[in-house]
């Protein structure tokens, strides 16, 4: 076997956003009993089962008696729910990304300036739910310049976009909608880090034989990153932990990119790094090889 | 000679602004003498050989005693300016064409609220010298999305438009420039009649053998529509007045397209269709033809 060249991408792994989530909660879970999160916390089942293992498991009942703290996931939920739980007897942390946060509020501004709000974004996705809340009746989702026929005589629309989306799309769609309306005023919401993720995923694809993306299946920002992969016409495997890595995937291949989602942890990220440097048959061979950083 | 077919654009010559302009101008001289235009009313030169004889000149020396009136014209003036006139002797009348006003009013407005403004638009050309004035001593002007690399590090950046821009140029700026900051808010100033005419002669111009663009050589829209055809591949003619018409361009040519600018009078429209119908060969020869409406 000869030496395989891995190179990692700084920016895989754990966002601000999700990390500030997680260590509230594991502090959560070690201060008592009767921790819930409302739905997964974030979009990564291994970092869930581990939480679980810790006493804070998801729910989506909130009538259950046993819940004494619900924290809040990342994504944010709307506001109408949030209300509601401010009436019940149980604690509530809000463990909402401080960007999605700040996407709400821009939301409510630009309703309350009397914009016609849009969301670039998936209207599946809870963040956008969330946003939706926010943004006044009249708000609507587009996840596509191809829907922008929807937007007709408007005078003054505002626009705030899902975190995680990518920055062409939001390029292409602003475009278009500044020739249909007389003002526009857009929250360019784009988390950086989800920006920068994508930027450098896509420099590293082009410089490799074989791409890994490592990260939850349900989650948007990884398998965005597996999408910009597969369209740098490099094989490309969305995985979620090392366990699902083939040898025969690494066979003849000189050169391995890896990169994760921003839910991803640190040591899932690790464990794949090792069974590629295992199976590429630099692992604990002696011999010298890359950092795994660039 | 063959029969000619001739397609006059609906949205040739005078625009909202400039009829509105030359409508004062002409009241203004009828009501008394030592009537003057703060430089060319408009941007054409056989309009303002005829306002001369009426009696009313262009002047660029407002020191001039013989100023009883001086009218503002169509592309407006910087606030400076307008403000020192407000102390003269002379009486002002403003003919700054209300669409410009209001892309003044917008640039102050952005101004007031913060925006780090940038003006899209040719800086020699005097709208955009007046939307300056309004827009703070920070204000920017731009031409084109090649410039973008001089906003940097902005978080809140508004944009007005010089209101005869191609719609095209505003959306290839604006969505470069939404990814580059946090905050963007966009005054679509172009007029809607600039569009309107751009668009309808870009359309004429594919279905036609040879293009007559007619307007002033110092008019930024006519040259414009004339750039436009250029790019269609069609035989384009930038004139003033029908009297440049040569007859070897209408040789062979079965479908002759007619736009003008929006400082462009219809009687120079009409002595241009009237000149191609006679040397087509059917100016007054009795054959049924197209109205040249279409």
């Amino acid at each position: 076997m000869s030496d395989i060249e891995i190179i990692k991408a700084k920016r895989a792994g754990f966002c601000f956003g999700v990390k500030r989530a997680v260590n509230i909660t594991f502090k959560a879970a070690k201060k008592g009993k009767g921790v819930f999160t409302l739905g997964p916390l974030i979009h990564n089942p291994q970092v869930i089962e581990k939480l679980c293992k810790e006493g804070v498991c998801p729910t989506e009942n909130t009538e259950d008696r046993n819940i004494q703290t619900l924290i809040i996931r990342t994504h944010g939920i709307p506001l109408e729910l949030y209300q509601t739980f401010l009436k019940k007897d149980f604690k509530v942390i809000d463990a909402t990304c401080p960007f999605v946060k700040k996407a709400q509020q821009y939301a409510k501004l630009l309703c309350d300036e009397g914009y016609q709000v849009i969301i670039l974004g998936d209207e599946k996705h809870p963040e956008v739910k969330s946003l939706m809340s926010y943004a006044g009746k009249d708000a609507i989702i587009l996840d596509s310049n191809q829907e922008l026929q929807k937007i007709k005589n408007k005078k003054r629309v505002g626009v705030v976009v899902q975190t995680t989306q990518p920055t062409n799309l939001l390029q292409e769609f602003i475009g278009k909608l500044v020739s249909r309306v007389s003002e526009l005023k857009v929250f360019n919401t784009i988390c950086n880090s989800t920006a920068l993720r994508l930027k450098e995923t896509k420099e590293i694809a082009r410089r490799v034989d074989l791409m890994i993306v490592a990260g939850g299946k349900n989650s948007a920002n990884t398998t965005q990153l597996a999408t910009l992969c597969n369209a740098s016409s490099v094989k490309t495997y969305h995985i979620e932990t090392s366990s699902e890595i083939k040898k025969e995937w690494i066979k003849d291949v000189a050169r391995v990119g890896i990169t994760a989602g921003a839910s991803t942890p640190e040591w899932i990220i690790s464990e794949i790094e090792s069974r590629i440097r295992d199976i590429g048959g630099n692992g604990d061979n002696g011999y010298p090889h890359e950092s795994g950083r660039n």
